[in-house]
C-alpha cells in the first residue's frame, strides 16, 4: 500500500504489519472484548512504552526520555544537523477507554520507522517518533501534560508534584516505571511536527470521507456551576414554595445546547451532574455541574462563555460560575497542512479540510513547530469507548499519509535549508 | 397551658417539660449543633427507645412490643374492655435529618400520659402510646414499616428478611438490639387513632396558623425513568448529531414540574439524578431520575402519572419507565378530624383544614381505626434536614390538642358504647 519513492527507492505501509501491533499492544491493559484501561504511568504503560522502546531501537533509533517521561525514538538522517521531522501521539488510555485513541498515531510511527528501515531510505533529517505522556489526564491532571511541559505551558515541578486519587505523585510514578528520563523538556527542536489520530467525531464516517485534514484545534472552556436551592421535603411543599436547584439545574443544561447551537461549528457539552442530597423524596438543595464549551475561533469561544454566563446568571442569580480550564484555539501551519492535503490528494484519498473537536498532543507542539494533524474516520463517531474502531483499511490510509508528508516535507524542508 | 377537666380535675401538657424531652433524648443520634442521625433499629435507637420504655413503665404503662418492633405503652383506663385510644409515631430519623420529625408525635404522648398521671384522671379507655417501627425507610425499605406490618399493608416474613447495605437484615437488627417482641402485629385493636406531627412544609408558617387539621395522606407514586443516549467525545461531535441523555433528562426534570404544577395542590419532583459516565468531556450515554409524585386524590395523582409518561415518551421514545411504588392516597375519618378541629377552636388556636404532603404511620392506621393527625410549623418548612425546628410553644399547643382530643375522643366514645 502507498508509495512515494525517496531517491528512487519506495518505502510503503504494511497494512497487516500496522494492525497486528494494534491488536497486540492492546493486551496491555485489555479489559472485555474490546475495552482498553491503560491509565498513565501504571504497569501497563509501562510494559507497552517498553515494547515501545524495544522495537524502535531494534530499528536501529536512538531513544532519549525526558523528565515528564516523554519518549523520544528517532531514527537517523543523513544530516545529523538538521532537526527532526517529528510526529507522535499517546499510549495512555481512559479507564474505559478504546484501541485506538493515541495508540494509533505512535504505533503508524512505529510502521512509517519499519517502512523506512525496510526500503533502506536514509531521509535527509532525523525522524522521530515520540510517546507523549499522559494525554488523557485521567489519573492525572491535566490533559496533554507531557507535551504541555515539553512546549513550556505547565511546570515541570508543578506538574510533577501533582497526586492521583491514592495520592501517588506523577514525580513518585515515573520513578516505579522507569520513565523519569534525563532529558530537559523542549531539549529537541522539531522542523515540523505531525500527528495521526482518529476523528474522535462522525464527520468523516457521516460524509463517507477517508482523510480529515486538520487544520486547527478548537479552543476549550471549562466552567464549573453551582446551583443553589432550598432542600426540602418532597411531599410538603407546594410547587409555587420551592426552590429546586435541579429545575435549574435543568434549565442550563438546555441552556448550554441553546448556546452552543447558536455558535456552530462550537459546541457545549454538560458531561457532569451531581444533586445535593440525591434521594428521591427531597427536593435537591444543591446541584453541581461540570461545563465543556469549545470553538475553533477566540470570538467564538469568548460569545459562548459570555451568553452561557448571562443565561445562568438568569435562571439562577446565586449560582457559582467558576472557570476552571481555557485553552485557546489553536491554528496549524498552513504549508505544512497543504503539504499533508497534496499527499492525500495524490494518493487518490477522498479528504476534506476540518477542526478538531478534542484538545491533542499537537496543539501543544504547535507553538514550537510547525504541526499539523491527519484524522481517519471513527466508527459511530465513538472514542472513549470501549467500542472505538476504525478498521485496517482506514488505519492503514491514514499511516500512508503520515508516511507520504514526512517523505515529502524531508524534501521541501531540505531544499529550503540548502535553499534551493 | 391547656385544660380540659374531666370529672371536674385539669389535666395540662407541661410545655417546658415537654421541650426538656425533646432537647434531652436528641442525645441519642445527635451530630453537630441540631443534626440528628438515629437510623431505624440502630444502637441510638435502642437507647432511646429503652428511655422510652423507662419513663411510660414509671407512669404505670404496660408494655408490649410486636414481632416488627413497635412499642405499645398502655396507661390503663376505667374500662379495660375498651380498646385504647392510641397516638403515636416514630423516634427514627433520616441519616442526615432534625429533631423533631417523628419524635414530637411520641414524646408528646408521653407528656400527655404526664399530664394524665398528674392530675390522677383514670380515663374511661386505654391509653396507648405507640413507638411505630423504621418510619423513615433510610436503613430499611420501605418507609413506614412498622405500622406497615402491623396494619396488613406489608408481610412480616418479607420485611423480616429486607437487609440493609450492610446486610443486617431487619430481624438481626431487631434482636440485636433486642426490640424483637412476642406479640403478633394488630394484636391490639383502637378505638381511635391520633397522631401529632411537624408539618414538614411550609404552609402554616407562610399563613402564620398555629394547628393544621389533617384530613388526608396525598397518594405517592415513585417512578424510576431511565434516559438512553449515546456517549460520546464532548469535542469531536456537532451539536446536530446528539443523542445527549441529560439534555433528554433535564427536559423530563422540566415536565415533571410543569405536569405537577397544572395539577396542584399535587407535587412533582426529581430528587434522584445520575448520569453515565459523567465526566465532563464525554457526551452522556445514559440517566436515572427518581420520581416522587403526589396528590390527595386517586383521579389526580393517576392524571400526573399518565401525563408525565406521555411528556416522556415525546421527549425520550427510548426510555424506560418503572413504577416502583404506589400508595394511594388516604381520607381520615370525619369525625375524629372534627373532634381535632373542635377541640383546636376551643383552644383559641388559628387553625385550617390541610392535606399531608409527606406519608405518615397515621395513614396506614387509618385503614384499622378512625383516625386523624396534627400538624404544627416547621421552621421554613424544613424537615429531613439537620436545621428543622418548631419553638416549644408550637410544641406545646399542638400537645395540647392532642390531650385535648384524647380526652374529647374519651368521653364521646364511651357514650357511643354505652348507647347514650
Amino acid at each position: 500500500m502507498s508509495a512515494l519513492t525517496s531517491m528512487g527507492r519506495k518505502a510503503s505501509i504494511q497494512p497487516d504489519r500496522l494492525w497486528a501491533d494494534l491488536m497486540s499492544t492492546a493486551r496491555f491493559g485489555a479489559f472485555g472484548e474490546t475495552g482498553m484501561r491503560r491509565l498513565a504511568l501504571s504497569e501497563e504503560d509501562r510494559q507497552v512504552r517498553d515494547w515501545f522502546v524495544g522495537e524502535c531501537r531494534a530499528l536501529g533509533c536512538t531513544i532519549d526520555i525526558d523528565r515528564i517521561g516523554n519518549i523520544f525514538a528517532t531514527y537517523p538522517g543523513r544530516n545529523a544537523n538538521l532537526a527532526p521531522i517529528a510526529m507522535g501521539s499517546h499510549l495512555d488510555t481512559q479507564p474505559a477507554g478504546g484501541r485506538f485513541d493515541g495508540i494509533l498515531g505512535v504505533l503508524a510511527g512505529v510502521e512509517l520507522l519499519r517502512a523506512l528501515h525496510d526500503a533502506q531510505i536514509p531521509p535527509a533529517h532525523p525522524i522521530t517518533v515520540i510517546v507523549w505522556t499522559n494525554e488523557e489526564g485521567s489519573r492525572f491532571a491535566p490533559a496533554m501534560m507531557g507535551s504541555g511541559v515539553y512546549c513550556g505551558a505547565h511546570k515541570l515541578e508543578t506538574v510533577a508534584a501533582t497526586c492521583d486519587k491514592s495520592g501517588v505523585s506523577v514525580a513518585q510514578a515515573l520513578d516505579a516505571i522507569g520513565y523519569a528520563g534525563d532529558r530537559e523538556p523542549g531539549f529537541m527542536p522539531f522542523s515540523a511536527y505531525l500527528e495521526l489520530h482518529i476523528e474522535q467525531g462522525p464527520v468523516l464516517e457521516a460524509e463517507n470521507i477517508e482523510i480529515g485534514i486538520v487544520e486547527a484545534v478548537q479552543g476549550v472552556c471549562w466552567l464549573d456551576i453551582k446551583v443553589p436551592g432550598v432542600e426540602a421535603h418532597a411531599g410538603g411543599r407546594p410547587m409555587t414554595m420551592r426552590e429546586d436547584a435541579l429545575i435549574a439545574a435543568s434549565k442550563i443544561v438546555l441552556a448550554v445546547e441553546t448556546v452552543a447551537s447558536r455558535h456552530a461549528p462550537g459546541v457545549g457539552t454538560v458531561g457532569y451532574i451531581s444533586a445535593g442530597p440525591n434521594s428521591r423524596n427531597v427536593i435537591p438543595g444543591s446541584v453541581s455541574l461540570e461545563v465543556d464549551l469549545r470553538h475553533p475561533t477566540d470570538a467564538g469561544l469568548d460569545a459562548l462563555e459570555t451568553e452561557l454566563i448571562a443565561e445562568v446568571r438568569r435562571v439562577s442569580p446565586g449560582a457559582e460560575i467558576r472557570r476552571v480550564w481555557l485553552k485557546p484555539p489553536v491554528s496549524f501551519d498552513p504549508r505544512i497542512v497543504d503539504v499533508v492535503a497534496a499527499r492525500t490528494e495524490a494518493l487518490g484519498y477522498s479528504a476534506r479540510r476540518m477542526v478538531s473537536g478534542a484538545g491533542h498532543d499537537a496543539a501543544h507542539v504547535a507553538g514550537l513547530a510547525p504541526s499539523a494533524m491527519i484524522f481517519i474516520p471513527s466508527y459511530l463517531g465513538l472514542s472513549h469507548n470501549v467500542r472505538e474502531y476504525s478498521s485496517p483499511e482506514q488505519c492503514a490510509k491514514g499511516a500512508t499519509v503520515l508516511l507520504d508528508a514526512v517523505l515529502d516535507l524531508d524534501e521541501r524542508l531540505l531544499a529550503d535549508t540548502c535553499g534551493h
